[in-house]
C-alpha cells in the first residue's frame, strides 16, 4: 500500500488552469484525450485503452474490489471565458468547475496512486454535455462494457467535495395548444392560442414539487418552462403555441410517473378539436442514492460532511442502469457549472484530492 | 347622366373568378395591373395613368365634386386556395373576398359609368397587404398627389355591402422580460423569464377594451398577443422572453394614447435591473367616421343599412391623413379576409355594384 505523494493546492490550481487551456468543447475532445492518454500511459501500473475520444486506465492488482472513478473531458461552448485565469485562490475559465478541476484531481491521483487498496478504473469520456445518444460513457457501455466493470463508481462532477448521491431524473415535454386564426381587429372570430398559455404558465410558475427523502438525502423536484413559441403574423390571432417544460423528478419516480405529473399539471387545460397535445420529447430516469455500498459509505465518512441528493441528472444514472452503485463527488460549486463566471477554488480541489486519495489508499478499512 | 347597363350577379361572379385566376400576391401585381390598365384604357372617357404597379383612371367631366373609388390589387400569400372555384352562388379562392370581388365591381363600373353625376377617380394600387412603407397608395401620395385629389373616397374593402366607417388605429408592442440563467435542476439560483410572462398573459387574455361610439358607429378596442418567444436550452432557466401585442384602438385615441394603454397593462410587471422594456415597433393612427360628407351620407342612405365602425385598419386612414373623408364599402364578409376559406357571394357583389352604381349615377341628389 503506497500513499501518493502529497500534491499542493497550488499545484492543483496550476494543473486545472493548464487543462482549461486545452479547449475541449463537446465533439472536440481529441487533443485533451491525447494528452490524458499520454500522461496515463507513462504509469507502468496502468493498462490504458483508447476508445474513440474516451480514455480508460485500469490497475490490475487483483484487489477484492474495483472502484471506477470517472469524469467527462468535454465542456459546453465558451461564453467569452476560454482563457484560464488564476486569481484569488481559484481558477476561472470555461470548464474550470465542470469539470477540469475534477480531471486535474483524477490525473494526479492516477499518476501517483501506484498501489491503491482497491483496483481502480480511471474513466475519462467524451460528449457528456450533449444528448444521451452521443455520450461517450454510453458508447463505452456499448463497445467495451468489460472495461467499465466495477463494484462502485465515483463521478467527479462538481459537488464542492461533498457527496451528492444518486441523481434526479429529467423529462422534457412540449405542451401544444391550438386555436383558430382570425384578424386581430376581430378576435372573437378566432381563438388565441397564446392567450391559452396564461393559465398553464400560472400553474407552472406557481408549481410546488415534492421533496423526497431517500437514503438520508433530499431530492427537491423542479418544473421549469424552458422554451415558448407561437405566432403567425402581426395582425393574426395565432392558432398554435408551444410551451416546453423540463421536469426534474426524484429517483423514487420513473419517467412514466413523471409524465403523469406533467399531464396532471395540464389537466383541464387541453381541449378536444383544437389539436392540443402533450409530447414527451426527452426523458431519463434518475438513480437512488447507493450509499449502502461500503466504498461509497467510506467516501461519505472521509468527506466529513453529510451527503445530499444530486439535483441535476448525471451519469451516475448511467452506471446505476448497469447495476453499479455510484455517486457524485468532485471539486467546484455545482451552481457554477455552465455559468460564465465558473471557477474552482484551491480549497475545493485540495479537499477532493485528499478525500479521494485517502479512499483509494485505505479503501474501506 | 347615363345609367350604366345592368350587370348580372353571375357576370360579377365570373369576372371575380377570372381576377382570382390572375395571381397578385404582394409585390407581384404587375400582370394584374397590366390587365386593369388595358381594360380602363379602352374607355375613352377615362384618363389612365400608371405609376409603378398602381393604376389610376379619372373622368374629367368638370363635375362639382370628385369621388375616389379605390382598391388594392394584391393578396396575402396563398393557403392552398390559388384556384378559383365558383360554387353555391359564390367565388372561392385567394383574394376572392379581400378584394378581387371589389376589383370586379370597380372594373365593371369604371367601364360602364360613362357619364357619372360626379367626377370619379378609380384608383387600383399595389402592396396594401405589406408594411406601410411599401404601400402603393402611400407611393402615389408621395409621387402623384395630384392624381388622388378628391372630395371624398370609398375603398372597396370587404364590408358585405355595408358602410364601415373610419377605421381603428393599430399599434404593435414588444414586451421584453428578463431573468437570470441557471440550471433547471437548481432554478432558485436563477429567474425564469418565461414564468414572468404568466401575470402579463393573464392580463392580456382577460383585457376588456373600450367600446367608443363615434358618429353613430361603435369602435370596439382589441388587444391580442400575436407572438411569443423565449428559451435558451432544454436544461437552462431562460433569461429572456418576448410577448408581442397588437392593440387596435378607437379613432378618438392617437398612437400616443394607445402606447399609454399598453404601458398601463404592463404596470407593475416590469422590473429594473432585468432589462425589462416595452418596444413600440409599429403604429398607425385610425380615422374617425366622416359620414357628414354629403357623398358618404348618400352612400349610407343608398346602402339601406346603418353604418358601423371599421375595426381593422384600412387606407381610409391614409386618405383621412390627407384631409379626404373616406369610408369602406365593398363586397365580401370582412371576417373571411385572409381566411383559407375566403369567398364572396353573388348577392354581396350585386348589392355593392347596385349601391355604388346608383351613387355614381345620381350623386347626392
Amino acid at each position: 500500500m503506497t500513499r501518493s505523494p502529497s500534491v499542493t493546492g497550488d499545484e492543483l490550481l496550476a494543473s486545472t488552469a493548464e487543462l482549461v487551456g486545452i479547449p475541449s468543447v463537446s465533439r472536440h475532445e481529441s487533443v485533451l484525450a491525447d494528452r490524458a492518454a499520454l500522461e496515463l500511459a507513462a504509469c507502468p501500473w496502468l493498462e490504458v485503452t483508447r476508445v474513440g475520444d474516451n480514455v480508460i486506465a485500469r490497475t490490475c492488482l487483483g484487489r477484492r474490489q474495483r472502484l471506477l472513478v470517472g469524469g467527462h473531458l468535454d465542456t459546453v461552448p465558451p461564453a467569452a471565458n476560454e482563457v484560464a485565469l488564476v486569481e484569488d485562490g481559484a481558477v476561472w475559465g470555461l470548464g474550470a468547475c465542470d469539470m477540469k478541476g475534477g480531471l486535474a484531481v483524477i490525473l494526479d491521483l492516477a499518476a501517483t496512486c501506484e498501489a491503491p487498496a482497491v483496483d481502480v478504473t480511471w474513466c475519462l469520456y467524451a460528449r457528456e454535455e450533449l444528448a444521451r445518444a452521443e455520450n461517450g460513457l454510453v458508447e463505452l457501455w456499448s463497445e467495451r462494457p468489460d472495461l467499465l466493470d466495477a463494484d462502485a463508481a465515483v463521478l467527479c462532477e462538481p459537488t464542492d467535495a461533498r457527496v451528492e448521491a444518486g441523481c434526479q431524473g429529467t423529462l422534457r415535454a412540449e405542451v401544444h395548444l391550438g386555436g383558430m386564426r382570425a384578424h386581430t381587429a376581430r378576435p372573437s372570430a378566432g381563438r388565441n392560442a397564446i392567450h391559452r398559455l396564461a393559465p398553464l404558465l400560472t400553474r407552472v410558475s406557481t408549481w410546488s414539487g415534492r421533496t423526497v427523502e431517500l437514503g438520508g438525502c433530499d431530492f427537491a423536484e423542479q418544473l421549469q418552462a424552458v422554451c415558448v413559441s407561437g405566432g403567425v403574423a402581426g395582425n393574426v390571432v395565432p392558432d398554435h403555441a408551444v410551451l416546453t417544460l423540463n421536469h426534474r423528478f426524484a429517483p423514487d419516480h420513473d419517467a412514466a410517473a413523471a409524465r403523469t405529473t406533467v399531464l396532471d399539471l395540464a389537466d383541464g387545460l387541453l381541449e378536444d378539436g383544437l389539436g392540443d397535445r402533450v409530447l414527451f420529447v426527452d426523458e431519463a430516469d434518475g438513480a437512488p442514492p447507493a450509499l449502502h455500498h461500503p466504498l461509497l459509505a467510506a467516501l461519505v465518512e472521509r468527506s466529513g460532511r453529510p451527503p445530499r441528493g444530486k439535483l441535476g441528472w448525471t451519469d451516475v444514472a448511467t452506471m446505476w442502469a448497469h447495476g453499479i452503485p455510484a455517486t457524485n463527488f468532485g471539486p467546484g460549486d455545482p451552481l457554477l457549472a455552465h455559468h460564465p463566471d465558473e471557477h474552482v477554488t484551491r480549497e475545493s480541489l485540495a479537499r477532493t484530492h485528499e478525500v479521494l486519495g485517502a479512499l483509494l489508499t485505505f479503501g474501506t478499512s
